[in-house]
């Protein structure tokens, strides 16, 4: 593992901050374990964040690519499992698009597994006591929209490309009034470097980690 | 639409209720829009459910398949959106089973989508005043299972059915503690007929209902 | 115990329905265990509310006074325990006061005492399956406002009168979207019923219902 | 003010660490405005807890006292409002009492007031970006006993001293595997610092903090 691609996302929905592309910057540069993390912003815009990620993709030849996005009202750091063939907007997005019941590739398969080895990255984090669990739905808005994406693109790769997909929790200053969970940056940026760390191992660890329901 | 097979789980984690089970056996025999609803309760245990499953709509060659299973701790009875090809088992099953990172079917594809009408259900649910909607992972435990299997087996019938599969909350006596979110038997069985009511339509409303995360 | 009488709020917050409301005119006229139950809706204002309380109590000439409110977001029956002197309104009331950081009564003390037996409530409602739990905060607005108010009058008056204060949950038609708990009219009433029934002791049961914080 | 009296409470409930007393020893010997920071912790248990918090304050003669606890599951930082004169232990204590609606000092009022400034507190605490909220229930365990017990100890003091009681979340390593929410110690500390600096204030703001229930 030579070059890790790290993503994050540009403001969205009203937020001053946005810790994913805080967080990515703050990696931006760094070193793990001899790979070379890069980072790039993308835009909170159907369409618009793929593209922006597959030109990232071509100028960086990682052989890693992690997004990192925002999942608000989660209490950990959850590596996804498994993105979807789906667009459902509750909401629009930063330029007003909002496709309902559409594919993110058309003719694709309904789903792709992520190719990160999480459950090894979910047991480093606790490990060093950031809290952290899989998620098995990384809903059906911008950020599985480039989760799916950049699986897809994987898939279609001509060289040996492995990726996928974090959530992370809001930063404190979101949620001042104290009614949702939230992590510090600087626990995010921590376990963010934990996952690339885990990142370089192909195959993960056999360990449990579903959910009932 | 003639026949509506529906199943529900047996008794399950020291559970002395079993809501799915018993909301089934209240509509057995009842006819909606001329369909006739067979009812018929699964093992909760890998392998065995979808056995059970499988001879079931063998027997009763249904139109449409709908599994109810329940999701403790969710607020409203929520249609799931996509199975997902993965068992990973938190806690073991009523059998002993625990399988870990295992598909549910070697070489099916990762995901397959719900052929109900999802969108109808949630709004035929909501004009009704009954909690619902879409929910875009059903775990990846012996409700999962359920699910993926089926619509696999549906997907290699030789006839046209359609199916998935429905989660439902606690009843109100499994969390007389005052600490989870319950609906009530009489809700969730009339709910139930709703979603078997819009069951007959093939195609679904485009509607929002998406989860930004 | 000859006559209970039992309060509920009128509309309130642009919610179309008021469970407080429908719950006690559902049990107006009933006879429990000998005792007549009249209802009376208050206006969701401060000030008022407690003017129209004080005129029903001299009225209806009451054993028991149990006011019932809703309290948004909670999943079971709550009787309440504590009484505090202070209005605190984070939203204006239905006519637009606002008091912050006020006593309810100037000169009273910081606080009362339930003199409901809501021990025995809670245990007499889990017997029959509904949710229930002490709470130990009726919130700062026109629900603890009442309740203080009535435990003041209640000290004041000549002849003996027990009463307190019981929060219920949303309607499920309050939360069609599935992200809240609910319980339906119908299980509010019966767990109302069942209180109204255990009201007639005097001294409550000791047992375990403390709240760690 | 020359004095700042901060306690914490030592490991319960099976936990390895106790964000209380862990924030709390790293703000001891600290200064804030010209006043120097004590630090004591106190155990975990009915009576004893008490014993030593009196010998604190007698030993290090104080102009502020405040008693900081964890509350697993909040989100915020939360000065608590309202004492209340009751013990109702849900478990057993450190040593095994477990008293069952109990006064924690028999003819003392129902209740005592903080008389600590705390809505300035939170919104200190909320333009650094740190969550929190003003609690109305210190529940029924230890926590509440402490802060009831200090309250009368100040209210019967022959010198004036001000004190009331903050609950924190807590810490990212016990809930590492995300269900929970969580606030890192430094996060803590940070905010337990800017408490103690708006303590010096005798009068507090009025602004809107109250619960609608």
């Amino acid at each position: 593992m030579k070059k890790v691609l790290l993503t994050g996302f540009e403001l969205f929905g009203g937020e001053r901050v946005n810790p994913s592309w805080e967080a990515v910057r703050s990696l931006k540069g760094e070193k793990v374990e001899g790979a070379a993390i890069e980072g790039v912003c993308l835009p909170t815009v159907f369409g618009k964040s793929l593209n922006r990620l597959r030109q990232a993709i071509r100028d960086t030849q990682p052989d890693v690519v992690i997004a990192v996005g925002q999942a608000g009202g989660r209490a950990g750091i959850t590596p996804e499992r498994v993105a979807i063939n789906l667009e459902d907007a509750r909401i629009p997005d930063n330029e007003g698009n909002q496709p309902v019941d559409q594919p993110v590739v058309k003719g694709a398969p309904a789903a792709y597994w992520s190719t990160l080895p999480i459950k090894r990255m979910v047991r480093a984090l606790r490990e060093e006591g950031i809290p952290a669990s899989v998620s098995h739905t990384a809903g059906t808005y911008v950020c599985n929209h480039v989760f799916f994406g950049l699986m897809h693109e994987l898939e279609q790769a001509c060289r040996p490309m492995r990726g996928g997909f974090i959530h992370i929790p809001f930063a404190p200053s979101q949620v001042s009034d104290g009614d949702h969970p939230s992590l510090p940056l600087e626990i995010v940026r921590q376990g963010l470097l934990l996952a690339v760390r885990e990142s370089r191992h192909v195959t993960d660890i056999r360990e449990t980690g579903g959910a009932v329901h």
